[in-house]
Order: C-alpha cells, then structure tokens, then sequence
C-alpha cells in the first residue's frame, strides 16, 4: 500500500486525529460539583474580577488556535477550510506531540481579510495564542499585522517559521561552505508568504542590527521573474520588497528624471542565478534545471523546499556540484521543516507570556536551532525533528529573548 | 476546605480541565509522513472534491463547540467570556465523560447578536454540532433561529435542555401525583432563556400534536409579575409568550374596542400559584415564600431549579406540604439537571448525522429520559447523572427521531 493509501486508510479508521481528554476526573457527584456547579461558580469569580487570572485557572495558558481559510493549503492550493481540516488537525497532533501544547483547528468559511481578523480577535478570549496556517499571499501579511496587539501572541507559520527554519539551515550551510552570511547572493524563488518572509528575515528587515547579520544581496523572484522596482502591476507587498531586495535596483537607484530603473537584475531565475551563493526555492516542483547549477558561484547552497516535489531533485543538484542542499522531504538529508519551530516558538512564548512573538525572538528562535547540531556537515545541517534538544533549546532561547526585550504581559 | 477553596485548588493545579490527546502516533519519520505531510494530501483532495467526506476522515463527526459570549453565565450573570471560560470547559469535559463526545470551549468577545451569528457560520466547517451556552435572553432567540440552516445540528442548551429535562420530570412527577399533564395548571416563574422554552415546551408550541400532549394552562412570571397580553414595554419574545399562555387572557380573548384585556391573570406569584398543580422556577434564589404553596392545589410539584440557592428550600417545601420536589443540586433527590440531555441529545444527532436537533427529536429525548425510572417515587422522578442508561436511551430516541423525521443529511 502506497503512503496516499494508507493515509487514507489511518484517517478514515481514527476518524481524525485529535481528541479531547480530561484533565481531572468527573466520576461522582463531588468531582462533578468542583469541576463544575456549584465550585465552579468561584473560578469564574475571581477571573470576573482579574481577567489576568483567567490565565492561572483555564486552558488559556497552554492553548492554540490553528487558524486557516484554506486558501493556500500544502501544495494544494485553495482547497477551503473543509479540506483543509486534515493538515489543521495535523498541525495540532504535532503541536502535542513536540512541545504538549493543546492546540486545536479554526478552519473559516470566509477568505475576507477583514472578517479574519474580526473573527480572530473575537475568538481569542480562550486561546494562549494563534497560529495562523496556510493562508494566502497577501492576505495572510495584512491578517497578521492587524493581529499584533491583541494582546496575546499571533503568527503567521508559513512566514516566520519557514524564514526561521531557513535562517538556521543557512547558518550552518554558510559554515559548511566557508562563506559568511553577509556576503551571499540569494536567489530566493516564489514570493509568497514564505519568499518573503524569508527575505524579510535575511535582510533584517525591522530587525535590531545588533543581533542579526544582513544579507545585502537577495533576488526576490516570482512566475514572472526577478521583482524589481519598477516592473509593473506589483501589489504592495512587493512594492515594498522591491525597495529592500535587487540590490543594483533599489528605490534610492530609482531615476525619478526619466521614469526608469537603472541597473535593475530583471528575467528568469536563470539570469539571476548568475553568481548566485545560494538558490532558495519556496515555489513550485520542478522549477529548477540542473544548468542553471553551473551558473551559481563555486560551492552553491541549494534549499529547494517545493513540497511534495522540490524545485530540483537533491541528488540531480549534487549531481551538478550543489555543495550543500536541503529539501522539505523527510526522505533526504536536511529536512527543512517548520516543525522545528513552530513547537519551541509558541512554548517559550507561552511560557514567558508573552503578548507578541517579535523578531527578536525569531532570530533567537533561528540561532538555538542552529545551535542543536555541533558540527554541521554537507549532509547534516539542520536537526532532526524528532531531536528532544530542538524544542527545548528554541523555546528556552525564545523565552529569554521575550523576557529581554520586554515582550511579556504584566501581570 | 469548602467547595469553593477546593474547586479553585483544583483548577489552579491543573491549569484548566481539558486538554489534546492525539489519535494516532507520531513517534517516527514514517507516522509523521501519514498524519502530516505527504499523507495528509491525499485525504485533502478526497474532502476538496466531496465536501461531504469531511466527515468520514476527520474530527468533524465527533466534535461540538461549545460557544457562548458571557452574557448569561451560571447565577452569575454578565461576565464576560474570559471568567465564562472555567464552566465552557466544565461542559465540554461532561460532553466528554458522559457521551464521549469531543467538545471545545468558543468563548466570545462580542455581545451583539449579529455578530455571533456571523461568527457561529464562519468557524462551523471544523465542527459537527454548536452548543450555544449561557446567552442572554432575548439574543439567545434570534442567534439559535438564524442558525437552524448552517446543515449542522445548533441548540441552544439553555432553553431547550432545561425545557427537556423539565418535561422529563414533570412527565414522572405527574405520575407520582396521580394528575394528568394536560389538566395542570402551571407557573413557571422566569421568563429568560429557560423560562420561555419550558413553557413552549410543555404547550407543545411548534410540535406536532401527535407525539405532545400540550398543557392548557400556563402562567409565565417576569420580575414584574404575569405576563399578560396587554402588558406595556413587553419585548417581542414575551409578547409571543402572552399569546399562547395565560390562558384566560390570551390575544384572542383580547377586546380590540375597548383596547383592554379580559379576564388576564396578573400581579404577584402568590396570586397566580391560586389554585396551581406545578411551580417551576428558572428565575432567583428565595423568590417562593413558604405560604404560597398553601394557595396551590393539593399534591403541588415545586421544581425549584435556581442555582445555587433554589426558589425555595425543599425541606421547607416539604413541611409546607409539597408532594414532589425538584431542584438544580446534587445535594437533594430529584437533581433536574440539563447534564441528563444534552450529552445523549448531541450523540444521537451526531450518530445520526443530523442537520437539525427538531422538535421531534426533543420530545424524544423528554420521553426517553423519563423512561430512565421504572416506577418513580416522591424521591425519584428523574434517573442519575451518573446512570449510564441516560445516554444510551436518549441518544437512541433521538437518533431514531432524526432519522424517522427526515432531520438526517443527505449523503
């Protein structure tokens, strides 16, 4: 039986994968008067009169919601939020599984950003935190920044843990290679949540200098090749990339006399891998021919993360002298996952209490992960996830980072 | 300790009452493979091309949310949905113990009516049924209404459980007293949530006559005595009630020439419980004074159902000479407890696949219920919480209610 068949065959014999379970036992009429009527009563007193305490007495401190519309779910695309349900579930096994945190799924029957963020805040009385999930580009940005103070924490996994899981797997590749950071060119492919995201990270965008290394090259590429300055019909979003990636085309290079951008890197992605250190691919399977290899720098880092088929097959691209490469497959070495990140993230917001998870903590995030493999070598250069060291170093450090920058509630 | 310190110990050291328990492991590559991706995938594009699939590969066919928004919780009124939170879980928990039945607490931020309705919509593809709880009346009416069409089962458990669990009651007390249901006169002392549903219940308002026997005579009391036809400011749900109950002053009896009621039962409870065979209060601790149930009929019912002090004491009933005596504690005989239903009342939904919980099925469950005693006696008129029967009959009533009824969907 093939994995899609048994997939099949495991759902449809569980009837889904999550359930609820007791926390205290309800087998008598005295369990039944402490759990609920009349003891009760006196819980929700004291939450009545310090909604803060609603933390020390309730599921709130240690419960997610995973919220989706289904609109850019796996590879699937908009599947809606009934379809959608199996990778919700999924996601809240997995939030169990590593880092025993309750989450549970939200799938909406609305794809109006607005209405989002409306019906997350109003939800969010019972929830510790949100985890918004396969949302689409550009959508889920303008969900995820209207969320920011509502006062618990609110984030977007197929942008921070993607870039987070990245920056880590890149950290340790740049050693392998003996490049540094800062001076990669990177050809990042698909500029979706996750292309930008990533970005975002890389640059440091809004992000403290003082704990984070900039990358000064990134080629941000989409269906339509290089995003640069001044090319047409860009949405805000890439508006804004355009400004901070294309290093030779940036806005301050922007020729306001005549209408034109200099020096732009426009075309196809094999264009832009010209000189290229890195190749991320955050897009479509198959996307990538093993050519376009040979017109990277020596030594090329190759991520391609396109799930279930990656942008190049690893062991074409190391046929073609990818020096370090990494897929989203657990079936290769380097398995760039948001599995490693999303658990520790929310456990170390959560313990902290935080009311945000900033980008401090993301970079803390990324360098503890990196940090859970001593020596990083071409095949191994990212921990595994089912390593107990990833959860507890992430959310250790995530926590810290929180308490340090002054992210956490008062209480 | 008393119950109070106790019942905050316990939360406090547990942190709240539910948490996750996966279905399936995820202890390797290879099960993350099927619960997560690539797996998952396949079970996506079976529900992205039948939605109805949704319920054979996921937890939608065992899952209920229970969702309130604070306005009307316990005795304790207008809280707000965080200090709601403790007792969402307390229900969820007993949906759990008592019908196994996966339930999660959706505690609202908003009051507005429209609001929860759009709400309720846009979060029902991850769920199999809403429980609406501890809503305030009127807005409980028209959020239940507007939700009867969403294609799964919506009810509201505080009209209708009470309403079903009462008549459940009242079907064995009237044994007990040797009267017939139909012959009682009737004062039920409340008219929110609760009150209003008891009396359309027991005047089989709605309900096919063939499975109801309809009580004539209702006297339905507010804070400011009975309600009556021509009363001034009624709102529109007690001015529907003053049409079919107070039978001697029902609209129409109403005298349009001279704009006056005839013959309308008005004033205090003391006035209206002359000559009265059931009290039933849903309304506030002490109301019943002990020489109002020399004015009732010889053998009265008092169902003093205010929590966590009753209408009046059954001891002092008791003296007062009261043939039966019901209240919400489970420190007396005859706990009248809505714990009793809508365990059952959801299972057999579900089990059913129904798209509404109908008149029908209520009744059904009322009858069910009482069966759950063989013979009853002044000291039992309504089976345990804790007797597993409960369940098993009303949720076998209520699933062949759906499906005779035609209540089921279509598959």
């Amino acid at each position: 039986m093939g994995i899609r068949e048994e997939a099949l065959k495991l759902h449809k014999e569980k009837k889904g994968k999550l359930e609820i379970k007791l926390k205290m036992d309800i087998k008598n009429k005295k369990d039944l008067s402490l759990a609920y009527t009349p003891g009760v009563a006196q819980v929700c007193r004291e939450i009545a009169e310090d909604k803060n305490k609603v933390f020390d007495y309730t599921i709130k401190n240690n419960t997610v919601a995973v919220v989706t519309d289904g609109s850019a779910v796996l590879g699937l695309g908009n599947i809606g939020p009934e379809a959608s349900l199996p990778v919700m579930e999924g996601k809240c096994a997995l939030f169990k599984e590593f880092a025993n945190i309750d989450a549970f799924p939200i799938c909406l029957d609305t794809q109006d950003a607005k209405e989002i963020i409306d019906i997350v805040k109003k939800i969010s009385p019972g929830f510790g935190g949100i985890n918004l999930e396969d949302i689409s580009a550009p959508r889920c940005f303008e969900v995820e920044e209207a969320l920011q103070d509502i006062g618990i924490p609110v984030f977007h996994d197929d942008q921070h843990g993607t870039a987070i899981v990245v920056l880590a797997a890149l950290i340790n590749a740049a050693r392998v290679v003996g490049k540094k950071i800062e001076n990669l060119k990177i050809v990042i492919s698909g500029s979706g949540a996750a292309g930008i995201a990533v970005s975002k990270m890389l640059l440091c965008f809004n992000i403290d200098k003082k704990i984070c290394i900039p990358v000064k090259n990134i080629i941000l590429m989409d269906s339509k090749g290089a995003v640069y300055h001044c090319r047409e019909n860009l949405n805000k979003t890439k508006k804004l990339m355009a400004t901070i990636t294309n290093a030779e085309c940036t806005g301050k290079e922007y020729d306001s006399e005549n209408e034109k951008c200099r020096n732009c890197q426009r075309g196809e992605l094999e264009k832009a891998l010209e000189g290229a250190d890195v190749f991320i691919g955050v897009s479509k399977g198959g996307l990538m021919r093993k050519e376009m290899i040979k017109k990277m720098n020596p030594k090329p880092i190759i991520f391609a993360l396109a799930n279930p088929i990656p942008e190049i097959m690893p062991d074409e691209a190391k046929v073609e002298g990818a020096a370090v490469i990494g897929t989203g497959r657990s079936d290769y070495p380097n398995q760039i996952n948001n599995v490693l990140v999303f658990p520790g993230i929310f456990k170390g917001a959560l313990e902290a209490n935080a009311r945000v998870i900033n980008n401090e903590m993301k970079i803390a995030a990324a360098n503890a992960l990196a940090s859970c493999v001593d020596n990083p070598t071409a095949e191994k250069i990212i921990a595994d996830p089912f390593d107990k060291e990833v959860v507890k170093r992430v959310s250790e450090a995530v926590k810290n980072a929180a308490i340090e920058t002054g992210a956490v509630k008062s209480r």
